[in-house]
């Protein structure tokens, strides 16, 4: 079976096979440009992982083009998604409304999502496009729901820890499961198999999304790849802010609302500590961990009813494991 | 074989048992927003008339999927192309980006477009899917392409008649093209009747673009529902400008390029009326009536190599002829 590294491997011929076109070159540029920033090509190699463990080896290769229209899609809703959150960089280089223009980012990004949908209907075994497509229309629409949750979040007073969790579900897990799912179905997999595996990469993906808020305060700077500590920088309401606000006494929410608000007068460094500081006393670590491991081993629950054999679920579950559990 | 005025009676039906979810309201309303600014759903009513061509009496109900994917296609693209245009009005109403905001006028265009797909994978017949995706996406890369081109010539010196006829073929034609060729797709005609009934919608969009920059400054103010003049008065590089500067005098193209420059000294109404003058004395209107009639008469003679009854054909001919010859 395919390793995350032979799949890396397959998709990066496959991209340089099927690369934009070179004109209009204003429409197409920053589409080669996004891709170009790389990214760890995760949601496509779970593609090709799930398409050769319930079809045996030699099928993955079948799923490139369900992988790449994933991919594709992951990277127009960034290119989108930076326009709305007005971000100058994506991983360390301009963003593509930064680097063109409004104009450019936004008729780009379109021209992108129609390119996903040219992979689905490139596919070899075509009787699987309408079960595909309706997979990808459902994923597609809750990432733009999820978008918007998020988007809403700013704004909003109160959010609860079962929003937050339906927001990263939709915004960031669905494609993960997604790419299993339909990675699954283009190779003939039966639709409850499909299911279980959409489910295995939801969960994940929700833990994952647990495990980034974790990091992005606890992380190590060396490894983390971002700054830490910017989403206290930013007031951004993570999963540990909720957190603390469910747990905490009156006189820690408090202290930690004016933290992150306009009140505080701290500079960023003294923020950051003194946030992470209201947290270590809550042992919020500890509860965040505690929901991660929740969505971890429901996901495994959901691998391990896949109809494929043991040897080549351990592989998949070997792989994301070790994702859950980089070190900090 | 259904009207036009049946087609859309279908429609309107079809459009209120599929309207947009309520949440989230801030993703959802502008999409139900735009939809119910009116427009003349022409472009699904031909998909319906297409399937009626092919496949007989009762068939276009079955492609109302199809006819509705391409208005909301249709409709996406208004969205964000108002976005690009900064256009604060649409019909008389404020645009989406400015009732709302940009991430708004995004997100909203984003689901919109996806919405359209899943009417694709909602097709009653199946296993006409696959080809009708094909169709959908090449259709709408198309329309990207095209506008693209239209954002381009803002800034391009010269743009040559032949570039502008691609760029309204790319973005206004292909889809009245695709809407035919997908219609008859969903009910089973054959590639070579989709691809003339393209060629048809296609030529026929031309024509009717073509016809559009001529009624932008030669229409009647009190049907044309637009300003008369605005085209002029935005400077716009239309057949009209493009098709004087190929045949004037160089006194009359230096004056045609003041007029339309930021050179120009003249107020709106006096300047319509000068860029007006140049126009007639280049007898431009009678040559550009030659250039619609050309697409015309290509039109018509793809839409005669169609395998069905004359009978019908005659009754979609005449709904187009109609509309290319509605009075000044």
């Amino acid at each position: 079976m395919l390793t995350l590294n032979n799949a890396i491997d397959l998709l990066q011929d496959f991209a340089g096979k099927h690369a934009f076109p070179l004109a209009p070159k204003a429409l197409y540029e920053p589409c080669s440009y996004i891709l170009s920033l790389g990214g760890k090509r995760l949601r496509p190699a779970l593609a090709l992982m799930a398409a050769e463990l319930v079809a045996g080896d030699g099928a993955g290769p079948q799923a490139l083009h369900i992988g790449w229209a994933v991919e594709l899609f992951h990277n127009f809703s960034l290119i989108h998604d930076d326009i709305m959150d007005a971000a100058p960089l994506r991983r360390g280089k301009p963003t593509v409304h930064t680097k063109w223009n409004l104009t450019t980012g936004i008729l780009s990004g379109d021209v992108m999502l129609i390119f996903a949908y040219q992979h689905l209907a490139a596919l070899e075994n075509q009787s699987a496009i309408p079960a595909v497509l309706k997979v990808f229309n459902r994923v597609a629409k809750g990432v733009c729901e999820g978008q918007q949750m998020d988007v809403n979040f700013e704004t909003q007073e109160l959010v609860s820890i079962e929003e937050y969790i339906e927001m990263i579900e939709l915004k960031t897990a669905v494609l993960l499961g997604g790419a299993l799912e339909m990675g699954a179905l283009s190779v003939g997999a039966n639709a409850k198999d499909a299911a279980y595996l959409y489910d295995f990469g939801r969960l994940a993906g929700i833990a994952f999304q647990i495990q980034d808020d974790l990091l992005d305060t606890y992380g190590d700077p060396a490894t983390f790849g971002k700054q830490v500590g910017g989403d206290i920088i930013q007031n951004k309401k993570t999963l540990l802010v909720l957190k603390t606000l469910e747990v905490a006494s009156a006189d820690d929410v408090l202290r930690l609302k004016q933290l992150l608000s306009f009140e505080n007068t701290l500079e960023q460094e003294e923020k950051v500590k003194a946030v992470r500081t209201i947290f270590d006393h809550n042992n919020i670590p500890t509860l965040i961990e505690a929901e991660k491991k929740k969505y971890e081993d429901l996901a495994f629950d959901a691998l391990s009813k896949v109809n494929a054999p043991d040897e080549r679920k351990a592989i998949l579950k070997g792989m994301i494991g070790a994702l859950l559990h980089r070190s900090k």
